[in-house]
Protein backbone atom coordinates (compact mmCIF):
# COMPACT_ATOMS: atom_id res chain seq x y z
CA UNK A 1 0.00 0.00 0.00
CA UNK A 2 1.33 3.52 -1.06
CA UNK A 3 0.94 6.66 1.45
CA UNK A 4 1.14 9.95 0.25
CA UNK A 5 3.35 12.55 2.24
CA UNK A 6 4.69 16.28 1.98
CA UNK A 7 8.12 16.85 3.27
CA UNK A 8 7.89 20.13 5.30
CA UNK A 9 10.48 21.87 7.25
CA UNK A 10 10.29 25.02 10.10
CA UNK A 11 14.13 26.73 10.55
CA UNK A 12 15.31 23.54 9.06
CA UNK A 13 13.73 21.17 11.31
CA UNK A 14 12.00 18.88 8.62
CA UNK A 15 9.37 16.22 9.35
CA UNK A 16 7.60 13.58 6.92
CA UNK A 17 3.75 14.92 7.60
CA UNK A 18 1.07 12.40 6.65
CA UNK A 19 -2.41 13.92 6.06
CA UNK A 20 -4.87 11.26 8.13
CA UNK A 21 -7.85 12.62 7.40
CA UNK A 22 -7.85 10.29 3.96
CA UNK A 23 -5.01 7.74 4.87
CA UNK A 24 -4.65 5.39 7.27
CA UNK A 25 -1.18 5.37 9.17
CA UNK A 26 -0.34 1.48 10.92
CA UNK A 27 2.61 1.34 13.10
CA UNK A 28 3.83 4.68 13.25
CA UNK A 29 6.85 4.23 15.69
CA UNK A 30 8.31 1.50 13.20
CA UNK A 31 7.28 3.79 9.94
CA UNK A 32 9.14 6.74 11.67
CA UNK A 33 12.32 5.02 12.45
CA UNK A 34 12.48 3.27 8.60
CA UNK A 35 11.14 6.43 6.92
CA UNK A 36 13.86 9.21 8.83
CA UNK A 37 16.85 7.83 7.77
CA UNK A 38 18.69 9.94 5.37
CA UNK A 39 20.25 7.55 3.23
CA UNK A 40 17.92 4.24 3.35
CA UNK A 41 14.72 6.06 3.49
CA UNK A 42 12.91 9.60 3.16
CA UNK A 43 15.14 11.56 5.56
CA UNK A 44 13.69 13.71 8.36
CA UNK A 45 13.94 14.12 12.43
CA UNK A 46 10.85 12.50 12.28
CA UNK A 47 6.94 11.61 11.01
CA UNK A 48 4.02 13.63 11.96
CA UNK A 49 0.15 12.60 11.65
CA UNK A 50 -1.87 15.35 11.26
CA UNK A 51 -5.22 13.75 12.19
CA UNK A 52 -8.79 14.43 13.00
CA UNK A 53 -9.57 15.91 16.52
CA UNK A 54 -12.62 15.69 18.65
CA UNK A 55 -11.77 19.16 20.42
CA UNK A 56 -9.76 20.88 17.96
CA UNK A 57 -9.58 21.67 13.98
CA UNK A 58 -6.82 19.11 13.41
CA UNK A 59 -4.95 16.47 16.11
CA UNK A 60 -0.87 16.54 15.98
CA UNK A 61 1.04 13.39 16.18
CA UNK A 62 4.41 13.61 16.00
CA UNK A 63 7.24 10.83 16.41
CA UNK A 64 10.74 11.12 16.29
CA UNK A 65 13.60 9.50 14.51
CA UNK A 66 14.43 6.50 16.98
CA UNK A 67 10.31 6.22 16.82
CA UNK A 68 9.60 7.57 20.17
CA UNK A 69 6.37 9.89 20.53
CA UNK A 70 6.92 13.74 20.90
CA UNK A 71 4.45 15.45 22.86
CA UNK A 72 4.96 19.34 21.04
CA UNK A 73 6.88 21.02 18.43
CA UNK A 74 6.88 24.74 17.63
CA UNK A 75 8.64 24.08 14.27
CA UNK A 76 5.96 21.08 13.25
CA UNK A 77 3.22 23.03 14.57
CA UNK A 78 3.91 25.64 12.20
CA UNK A 79 4.05 23.57 9.35
CA UNK A 80 0.59 21.60 10.02
CA UNK A 81 -1.12 25.13 10.01
CA UNK A 82 0.42 26.01 6.45
CA UNK A 83 -0.33 22.10 5.43
CA UNK A 84 -3.89 22.53 6.54
CA UNK A 85 -4.62 25.49 4.82
CA UNK A 86 -3.11 25.57 1.52
CA UNK A 87 -4.59 22.36 1.34
CA UNK A 88 -8.03 23.65 1.84
CA UNK A 89 -8.58 21.60 5.32
CA UNK A 90 -9.21 25.09 6.74
CA UNK A 91 -10.61 28.26 5.37
CA UNK A 92 -9.31 30.86 7.58
CA UNK A 93 -5.85 31.51 8.50
CA UNK A 94 -6.29 30.54 12.12
CA UNK A 95 -6.70 26.51 13.52
CA UNK A 96 -6.78 25.03 16.85
CA UNK A 97 -4.41 21.77 17.07
CA UNK A 98 -4.94 19.39 19.74
CA UNK A 99 -1.02 17.89 21.03
CA UNK A 100 0.36 15.69 24.19
CA UNK A 101 0.66 19.02 25.65
CA UNK A 102 -2.84 20.47 25.06
CA UNK A 103 -4.57 22.51 22.49
CA UNK A 104 -2.53 24.94 20.93
CA UNK A 105 -3.83 28.23 18.77
CA UNK A 106 -2.34 29.22 15.54
CA UNK A 107 -2.25 32.31 13.52
CA UNK A 108 -1.39 32.52 10.25
CA UNK A 109 -0.99 34.85 7.32
CA UNK A 110 -1.70 34.36 3.77
CA UNK A 111 0.05 35.45 1.00
CA UNK A 112 -1.21 34.29 -2.85
CA UNK A 113 -3.31 31.79 -0.74
CA UNK A 114 -0.21 30.36 0.53
CA UNK A 115 1.12 30.57 4.40
CA UNK A 116 4.01 32.24 4.80
CA UNK A 117 4.24 32.88 8.75
CA UNK A 118 2.57 31.14 11.50
CA UNK A 119 2.56 32.54 15.38
CA UNK A 120 1.79 29.94 17.77
CA UNK A 121 0.19 30.45 21.51
CA UNK A 122 3.09 28.21 23.10
CA UNK A 123 1.32 28.78 26.76
CA UNK A 124 3.18 29.84 29.97
CA UNK A 125 6.68 29.64 30.75
CA UNK A 126 7.27 27.84 33.78
CA UNK A 127 9.62 29.39 36.08
CA UNK A 128 9.73 27.57 39.66
CA UNK A 129 13.16 25.53 39.41
CA UNK A 130 11.39 22.15 41.09
CA UNK A 131 8.65 22.14 38.54
CA UNK A 132 11.33 22.84 35.44
CA UNK A 133 12.76 19.96 36.73
CA UNK A 134 16.41 21.52 38.46
CA UNK A 135 17.93 21.03 41.88
CA UNK A 136 17.79 24.70 42.18
CA UNK A 137 16.01 26.20 45.36
CA UNK A 138 13.85 29.23 45.49
CA UNK A 139 11.33 30.24 43.20
CA UNK A 140 13.39 31.25 39.90
CA UNK A 141 17.13 30.11 38.73
CA UNK A 142 17.67 33.59 37.17
CA UNK A 143 21.98 33.66 36.53
CA UNK A 144 22.53 31.16 39.01
CA UNK A 145 26.17 29.52 39.15
CA UNK A 146 26.86 26.30 37.95
CA UNK A 147 30.38 24.21 37.32
CA UNK A 148 29.85 22.16 34.47
CA UNK A 149 33.57 20.47 33.58
CA UNK A 150 35.35 22.38 35.83
CA UNK A 151 34.34 26.05 34.40
CA UNK A 152 32.34 28.74 36.39
CA UNK A 153 28.74 29.46 34.15
CA UNK A 154 25.42 31.46 35.17
CA UNK A 155 22.44 30.21 34.36
CA UNK A 156 18.80 30.74 33.93
CA UNK A 157 16.54 27.80 33.71
CA UNK A 158 13.15 28.06 31.88
CA UNK A 159 10.17 25.24 31.14
CA UNK A 160 8.22 25.26 27.99
CA UNK A 161 6.91 21.70 28.45
CA UNK A 162 10.25 21.07 28.47
CA UNK A 163 13.50 21.77 30.75
CA UNK A 164 15.87 24.59 29.05
CA UNK A 165 19.11 26.03 30.86
CA UNK A 166 19.82 29.33 29.29
CA UNK A 167 23.25 30.05 29.28
CA UNK A 168 24.61 34.11 27.73
CA UNK A 169 27.84 33.79 26.67
CA UNK A 170 30.25 36.95 25.31
CA UNK A 171 31.86 34.94 21.90
CA UNK A 172 30.38 34.21 19.23
CA UNK A 173 28.62 31.36 19.30
CA UNK A 174 29.36 29.83 16.42
CA UNK A 175 32.90 29.49 17.69
CA UNK A 176 31.65 27.08 20.38
CA UNK A 177 32.51 23.26 20.64
CA UNK A 178 29.32 22.14 21.39
CA UNK A 179 29.70 18.21 21.17
CA UNK A 180 32.07 18.76 24.06
CA UNK A 181 30.21 20.82 26.24
CA UNK A 182 26.81 20.18 25.52
CA UNK A 183 26.66 16.74 26.74
CA UNK A 184 27.73 18.06 29.74
CA UNK A 185 25.55 20.49 30.55
CA UNK A 186 22.59 17.39 29.54
CA UNK A 187 23.61 15.03 31.91
CA UNK A 188 24.37 17.19 34.76
CA UNK A 189 23.55 16.13 38.31
CA UNK A 190 21.52 19.56 38.82
CA UNK A 191 18.80 18.47 36.31
CA UNK A 192 17.09 14.76 36.70
CA UNK A 193 15.56 14.72 33.73
CA UNK A 194 18.70 16.01 31.74
CA UNK A 195 18.14 19.02 30.42
CA UNK A 196 18.24 20.97 26.49
CA UNK A 197 21.19 23.58 26.87
CA UNK A 198 20.46 27.07 24.55
CA UNK A 199 23.98 29.07 24.42
CA UNK A 200 23.01 32.80 23.66
CA UNK A 201 25.11 35.73 22.28
CA UNK A 202 22.62 39.43 23.36
CA UNK A 203 22.88 41.24 19.61
CA UNK A 204 21.25 44.30 21.11
CA UNK A 205 18.23 44.62 23.26
CA UNK A 206 15.74 42.68 20.50
CA UNK A 207 18.05 40.44 18.80
CA UNK A 208 19.46 37.20 20.19
CA UNK A 209 22.34 34.58 18.17
CA UNK A 210 20.86 31.13 19.38
CA UNK A 211 22.88 27.74 18.93
CA UNK A 212 21.21 24.86 20.96
CA UNK A 213 22.32 21.66 22.49
CA UNK A 214 18.64 19.18 22.50
CA UNK A 215 18.68 15.98 25.22
CA UNK A 216 18.80 12.94 22.74
CA UNK A 217 19.12 14.65 19.31
CA UNK A 218 22.66 16.80 19.97
CA UNK A 219 22.88 20.04 18.25
CA UNK A 220 20.12 20.82 15.81
CA UNK A 221 18.89 23.46 13.92
CA UNK A 222 16.29 24.95 15.81
CA UNK A 223 14.40 24.23 18.48
CA UNK A 224 11.12 26.07 19.07
CA UNK A 225 10.51 25.75 22.61
CA UNK A 226 14.22 26.18 22.97
CA UNK A 227 13.57 29.75 21.47
CA UNK A 228 11.01 30.51 23.55
CA UNK A 229 13.39 29.76 26.45
CA UNK A 230 15.92 31.97 25.32
CA UNK A 231 13.78 34.73 25.10
CA UNK A 232 12.06 34.41 28.35
CA UNK A 233 15.96 34.06 29.45
CA UNK A 234 16.84 37.36 28.11
CA UNK A 235 13.70 39.46 29.68
CA UNK A 236 14.33 37.55 33.17
CA UNK A 237 17.88 38.79 32.51
CA UNK A 238 17.26 42.50 31.74
CA UNK A 239 19.06 42.26 28.25
CA UNK A 240 15.44 42.30 26.19
CA UNK A 241 11.85 44.33 26.64
CA UNK A 242 8.94 42.18 27.86
CA UNK A 243 5.91 42.31 25.62
CA UNK A 244 8.07 43.27 22.55
CA UNK A 245 9.26 41.39 20.04
CA UNK A 246 12.65 39.41 20.22
CA UNK A 247 14.61 38.09 17.00
CA UNK A 248 16.20 34.66 16.90
CA UNK A 249 18.85 33.67 14.80
CA UNK A 250 19.41 29.94 14.93
CA UNK A 251 21.45 28.06 12.19
CA UNK A 252 18.13 27.01 10.33
CA UNK A 253 16.64 30.47 10.28
CA UNK A 254 14.80 33.08 12.50
CA UNK A 255 12.28 32.90 14.70
CA UNK A 256 10.41 35.95 16.83
CA UNK A 257 9.45 35.15 20.52
CA UNK A 258 6.99 37.47 22.43
CA UNK A 259 6.95 36.94 25.91
CA UNK A 260 3.91 38.12 27.66
CA UNK A 261 2.55 37.25 31.37
CA UNK A 262 -0.20 35.19 29.71
CA UNK A 263 1.63 32.96 27.15
CA UNK A 264 5.15 33.38 25.02
CA UNK A 265 3.98 33.40 21.34
CA UNK A 266 6.39 32.01 18.61
CA UNK A 267 6.22 33.20 15.26
CA UNK A 268 8.08 31.66 12.21
CA UNK A 269 8.09 30.30 8.91
CA UNK A 270 6.89 26.98 7.49
CA UNK A 271 8.36 25.21 3.92
CA UNK A 272 6.89 22.51 1.68
CA UNK A 273 9.42 20.86 -0.18
CA UNK A 274 7.94 18.63 -1.47
CA UNK A 275 5.58 15.88 -2.12
CA UNK A 276 5.78 12.15 -2.25
CA UNK A 277 4.10 8.72 -2.17
CA UNK A 278 5.98 5.37 -0.43
CA UNK A 279 5.56 2.01 0.12
CA UNK A 280 4.30 1.39 3.98
CA UNK B 1 7.00 23.95 -12.70
CA UNK B 2 6.84 20.37 -11.37
CA UNK B 3 9.61 17.80 -11.68
CA UNK B 4 8.86 14.51 -10.93
CA UNK B 5 11.66 12.35 -9.62
CA UNK B 6 12.72 8.82 -8.09
CA UNK B 7 14.83 8.61 -4.52
CA UNK B 8 17.15 5.66 -4.95
CA UNK B 9 19.73 4.18 -3.20
CA UNK B 10 22.63 1.44 -4.03
CA UNK B 11 24.38 0.33 -0.35
CA UNK B 12 22.96 3.62 1.04
CA UNK B 13 24.55 6.05 -1.60
CA UNK B 14 21.45 7.71 -2.11
CA UNK B 15 20.79 10.17 -5.50
CA UNK B 16 17.53 12.00 -6.71
CA UNK B 17 17.16 10.32 -9.94
CA UNK B 18 14.59 11.89 -12.87
CA UNK B 19 13.60 10.50 -15.90
CA UNK B 20 14.88 13.10 -18.40
CA UNK B 21 13.20 10.92 -21.53
CA UNK B 22 9.78 12.76 -20.29
CA UNK B 23 10.98 15.76 -18.89
CA UNK B 24 13.47 18.59 -19.48
CA UNK B 25 16.03 19.50 -16.55
CA UNK B 26 17.45 23.31 -16.43
CA UNK B 27 20.22 24.09 -14.40
CA UNK B 28 21.41 20.67 -12.85
CA UNK B 29 24.69 22.15 -11.00
CA UNK B 30 22.01 24.42 -9.36
CA UNK B 31 19.25 21.99 -8.86
CA UNK B 32 21.70 19.62 -7.21
CA UNK B 33 22.95 22.02 -4.98
CA UNK B 34 19.52 23.19 -3.46
CA UNK B 35 18.07 19.34 -3.86
CA UNK B 36 21.16 17.29 -2.05
CA UNK B 37 20.36 19.57 1.11
CA UNK B 38 19.19 17.05 3.48
CA UNK B 39 17.25 19.24 5.86
CA UNK B 40 16.10 22.08 3.38
CA UNK B 41 16.17 19.94 0.10
CA UNK B 42 14.93 16.33 -0.74
CA UNK B 43 18.37 15.22 0.80
CA UNK B 44 20.76 12.98 -1.27
CA UNK B 45 24.53 12.39 -2.62
CA UNK B 46 23.54 14.04 -5.45
CA UNK B 47 21.04 13.88 -8.45
CA UNK B 48 21.12 11.90 -11.31
CA UNK B 49 19.82 12.56 -15.08
CA UNK B 50 18.58 9.77 -16.89
CA UNK B 51 18.80 11.24 -20.39
CA UNK B 52 18.20 9.80 -23.82
CA UNK B 53 21.47 8.77 -26.13
CA UNK B 54 23.05 8.19 -29.27
CA UNK B 55 25.15 5.67 -28.89
CA UNK B 56 23.50 3.19 -26.27
CA UNK B 57 20.20 2.86 -24.17
CA UNK B 58 20.62 6.09 -22.15
CA UNK B 59 23.24 8.26 -20.87
CA UNK B 60 23.69 9.32 -16.98
CA UNK B 61 24.66 12.83 -16.25
CA UNK B 62 25.40 12.67 -12.21
CA UNK B 63 25.96 15.76 -10.19
CA UNK B 64 27.51 15.83 -6.79
CA UNK B 65 26.00 17.65 -4.13
CA UNK B 66 28.16 20.59 -4.62
CA UNK B 67 26.78 20.86 -7.83
CA UNK B 68 30.22 19.22 -9.44
CA UNK B 69 30.12 16.87 -12.65
CA UNK B 70 31.09 13.19 -11.86
CA UNK B 71 31.88 10.75 -14.47
CA UNK B 72 30.80 7.25 -13.04
CA UNK B 73 29.63 6.37 -10.18
CA UNK B 74 28.77 2.30 -9.61
CA UNK B 75 25.72 3.01 -7.09
CA UNK B 76 24.36 4.81 -9.45
CA UNK B 77 24.46 2.60 -12.77
CA UNK B 78 22.72 -0.22 -10.94
CA UNK B 79 20.19 2.35 -10.11
CA UNK B 80 19.29 3.56 -13.52
CA UNK B 81 19.49 0.10 -14.99
CA UNK B 82 16.55 -1.15 -12.42
CA UNK B 83 14.69 2.70 -12.93
CA UNK B 84 14.78 1.61 -16.69
CA UNK B 85 13.26 -2.04 -16.73
CA UNK B 86 11.31 -1.08 -13.85
CA UNK B 87 9.36 1.63 -15.75
CA UNK B 88 9.22 0.04 -19.16
CA UNK B 89 11.94 2.01 -20.59
CA UNK B 90 14.03 -1.25 -21.96
CA UNK B 91 12.13 -5.00 -22.06
CA UNK B 92 14.82 -7.03 -21.47
CA UNK B 93 17.21 -7.10 -18.46
CA UNK B 94 19.94 -5.88 -19.99
CA UNK B 95 21.47 -2.41 -21.24
CA UNK B 96 23.88 -0.26 -22.27
CA UNK B 97 24.55 3.28 -20.48
CA UNK B 98 26.57 6.32 -21.77
CA UNK B 99 28.61 7.72 -19.34
CA UNK B 100 31.52 10.10 -19.00
CA UNK B 101 33.69 7.05 -18.57
CA UNK B 102 32.53 5.32 -21.75
CA UNK B 103 29.83 3.31 -22.70
CA UNK B 104 28.73 0.67 -19.18
CA UNK B 105 27.50 -2.54 -19.93
CA UNK B 106 24.72 -3.86 -17.07
CA UNK B 107 23.06 -7.58 -16.90
CA UNK B 108 20.56 -7.30 -14.56
CA UNK B 109 18.08 -10.56 -12.83
CA UNK B 110 14.62 -9.42 -12.46
CA UNK B 111 12.05 -10.92 -10.07
CA UNK B 112 8.06 -10.45 -10.22
CA UNK B 113 8.79 -7.72 -13.23
CA UNK B 114 10.90 -5.79 -10.98
CA UNK B 115 15.34 -5.63 -11.31
CA UNK B 116 16.64 -6.88 -7.35
CA UNK B 117 20.49 -6.88 -8.91
CA UNK B 118 22.46 -5.26 -11.08
CA UNK B 119 26.01 -6.58 -12.64
CA UNK B 120 28.07 -3.54 -14.23
CA UNK B 121 31.07 -3.95 -16.29
CA UNK B 122 33.72 -1.43 -14.73
CA UNK B 123 36.43 -1.75 -17.20
CA UNK B 124 39.90 -2.77 -17.29
CA UNK B 125 41.71 -1.83 -13.28
CA UNK B 126 44.55 0.75 -14.15
CA UNK B 127 47.76 -0.12 -12.20
CA UNK B 128 51.02 1.41 -13.55
CA UNK B 129 51.53 4.19 -10.43
CA UNK B 130 51.70 7.19 -12.29
CA UNK B 131 48.39 6.51 -14.50
CA UNK B 132 46.70 6.51 -11.46
CA UNK B 133 47.86 8.50 -10.45
CA UNK B 134 50.94 8.35 -8.14
CA UNK B 135 54.52 9.10 -7.42
CA UNK B 136 55.30 5.93 -6.87
CA UNK B 137 57.77 4.24 -9.75
CA UNK B 138 57.86 1.24 -11.82
CA UNK B 139 54.91 -0.67 -12.74
CA UNK B 140 52.68 -2.01 -9.67
CA UNK B 141 52.45 -0.33 -6.53
CA UNK B 142 51.70 -3.60 -4.50
CA UNK B 143 52.33 -3.20 -0.78
CA UNK B 144 54.41 -0.84 -0.78
CA UNK B 145 55.20 1.24 2.62
CA UNK B 146 53.82 4.70 2.81
CA UNK B 147 54.52 6.81 5.81
CA UNK B 148 51.09 8.45 7.27
CA UNK B 149 51.26 10.93 10.03
CA UNK B 150 54.69 8.92 11.31
CA UNK B 151 53.12 5.60 10.77
CA UNK B 152 54.18 3.18 8.53
CA UNK B 153 51.25 1.69 6.08
CA UNK B 154 51.67 -0.91 3.31
CA UNK B 155 49.26 0.64 0.61
CA UNK B 156 48.15 -0.49 -3.28
CA UNK B 157 47.64 1.72 -5.25
CA UNK B 158 44.92 1.14 -8.37
CA UNK B 159 42.70 3.20 -10.38
CA UNK B 160 38.88 2.27 -11.83
CA UNK B 161 39.06 5.52 -13.70
CA UNK B 162 39.27 7.73 -10.34
CA UNK B 163 42.62 6.46 -7.90
CA UNK B 164 42.20 4.34 -5.14
CA UNK B 165 44.74 3.35 -1.92
CA UNK B 166 44.33 0.28 -0.47
CA UNK B 167 45.10 -0.10 3.09
CA UNK B 168 45.25 -3.91 4.19
CA UNK B 169 44.64 -3.82 8.24
CA UNK B 170 44.86 -6.75 10.92
CA UNK B 171 42.22 -4.93 13.36
CA UNK B 172 38.34 -4.51 12.96
CA UNK B 173 37.89 -1.59 10.63
CA UNK B 174 35.17 -0.50 12.74
CA UNK B 175 37.49 0.73 15.37
CA UNK B 176 39.47 3.46 13.04
CA UNK B 177 38.82 6.46 13.11
CA UNK B 178 39.07 7.66 9.84
CA UNK B 179 37.97 11.24 10.25
CA UNK B 180 41.73 11.56 11.88
CA UNK B 181 43.38 9.55 9.53
CA UNK B 182 41.56 9.61 6.19
CA UNK B 183 42.52 13.44 5.43
CA UNK B 184 46.28 12.47 5.81
CA UNK B 185 45.69 9.84 3.57
CA UNK B 186 43.81 12.23 0.46
CA UNK B 187 46.30 15.03 0.84
CA UNK B 188 49.27 13.14 1.27
CA UNK B 189 52.14 14.17 -1.36
CA UNK B 190 52.46 10.49 -3.28
CA UNK B 191 48.86 11.40 -4.68
CA UNK B 192 49.39 14.88 -6.79
CA UNK B 193 45.17 14.61 -7.73
CA UNK B 194 44.61 13.41 -4.10
CA UNK B 195 42.93 9.94 -3.27
CA UNK B 196 40.39 7.96 -2.34
CA UNK B 197 41.27 5.33 0.45
CA UNK B 198 39.87 1.85 1.52
CA UNK B 199 40.66 0.42 4.85
CA UNK B 200 39.98 -3.66 4.05
CA UNK B 201 40.19 -6.31 6.71
CA UNK B 202 40.26 -9.85 5.19
CA UNK B 203 37.84 -11.99 6.26
CA UNK B 204 38.15 -15.03 4.29
CA UNK B 205 39.71 -16.03 0.75
CA UNK B 206 36.21 -14.59 -0.57
CA UNK B 207 35.37 -12.16 1.64
CA UNK B 208 36.72 -8.78 2.79
CA UNK B 209 35.12 -6.09 5.43
CA UNK B 210 35.62 -2.29 3.89
CA UNK B 211 35.35 1.45 5.08
CA UNK B 212 36.06 4.28 2.61
CA UNK B 213 37.24 7.71 2.93
CA UNK B 214 35.92 9.50 -0.18
CA UNK B 215 38.58 12.54 -1.83
CA UNK B 216 36.09 15.43 -1.41
CA UNK B 217 33.42 14.23 0.69
CA UNK B 218 35.09 11.74 3.58
CA UNK B 219 33.63 8.64 4.57
CA UNK B 220 30.70 7.24 2.55
CA UNK B 221 28.74 3.94 3.21
CA UNK B 222 29.62 2.59 0.01
CA UNK B 223 31.60 3.28 -3.07
CA UNK B 224 31.30 1.41 -5.69
CA UNK B 225 34.95 1.67 -7.75
CA UNK B 226 36.55 1.34 -4.32
CA UNK B 227 35.25 -1.68 -3.80
CA UNK B 228 36.21 -3.05 -7.34
CA UNK B 229 40.26 -1.47 -6.08
CA UNK B 230 39.84 -3.44 -3.17
CA UNK B 231 39.04 -7.01 -4.82
CA UNK B 232 41.82 -6.08 -7.20
CA UNK B 233 44.28 -5.31 -4.81
CA UNK B 234 43.11 -7.88 -2.75
CA UNK B 235 44.17 -10.32 -5.66
CA UNK B 236 47.25 -8.61 -5.97
CA UNK B 237 48.37 -9.34 -3.08
CA UNK B 238 47.01 -12.90 -2.60
CA UNK B 239 44.46 -12.66 -0.54
CA UNK B 240 41.42 -13.90 -2.76
CA UNK B 241 41.53 -15.47 -5.88
CA UNK B 242 41.38 -13.97 -9.52
CA UNK B 243 38.54 -14.70 -11.50
CA UNK B 244 36.16 -15.70 -8.36
CA UNK B 245 33.31 -13.84 -6.65
CA UNK B 246 34.75 -11.41 -3.80
CA UNK B 247 32.11 -10.32 -1.37
CA UNK B 248 32.98 -6.96 0.10
CA UNK B 249 30.68 -5.95 3.43
CA UNK B 250 30.80 -2.05 3.33
CA UNK B 251 28.43 0.69 5.96
CA UNK B 252 25.90 0.27 3.68
CA UNK B 253 25.72 -3.16 2.38
CA UNK B 254 27.27 -5.47 0.17
CA UNK B 255 28.84 -5.73 -3.25
CA UNK B 256 30.58 -8.76 -5.23
CA UNK B 257 33.03 -8.25 -7.26
CA UNK B 258 35.14 -9.78 -9.87
CA UNK B 259 38.56 -9.24 -11.03
CA UNK B 260 39.19 -10.75 -14.32
CA UNK B 261 42.35 -9.85 -16.65
CA UNK B 262 39.58 -8.07 -19.26
CA UNK B 263 36.69 -6.20 -16.93
CA UNK B 264 36.61 -5.68 -13.10
CA UNK B 265 32.78 -6.43 -12.60
CA UNK B 266 30.35 -5.02 -9.64
CA UNK B 267 27.12 -6.80 -8.24
CA UNK B 268 24.73 -5.07 -6.09
CA UNK B 269 21.22 -4.62 -5.01
CA UNK B 270 19.23 -1.15 -6.32
CA UNK B 271 16.29 0.08 -4.24
CA UNK B 272 14.01 2.35 -4.92
CA UNK B 273 12.58 4.27 -1.88
CA UNK B 274 10.04 7.04 -3.13
CA UNK B 275 8.47 8.76 -6.09
CA UNK B 276 7.77 12.67 -5.47
CA UNK B 277 7.52 15.63 -7.44
CA UNK B 278 9.46 19.18 -6.24
CA UNK B 279 8.70 22.68 -7.30
CA UNK B 280 12.08 23.54 -10.19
Amino acid sequence: MKLNFTKMHGCGNDYIYFNCFNQQVADPEALAIRLSDRHFGIGGDGIVLICPSDVADAKMRMFNADGSEGKMCGNATRCIGKYMYDNGLIDKPEMTLETLSGIKLLKMVAEDGKIVRVTVDMGKAILKPSEIPTKFTGDLAVSVPLDVDGKQYAVTCVSMGNPHCVVFVDEDVETLDLPAIGPSFENHEMFPERINTEFIRVIDDHTLQMRVWERGSGETWACGTGACAAAVAAVLNGYCPKGEDITIHLRGGDLTICYTDEAVFLSGSATTVFEGSVEA
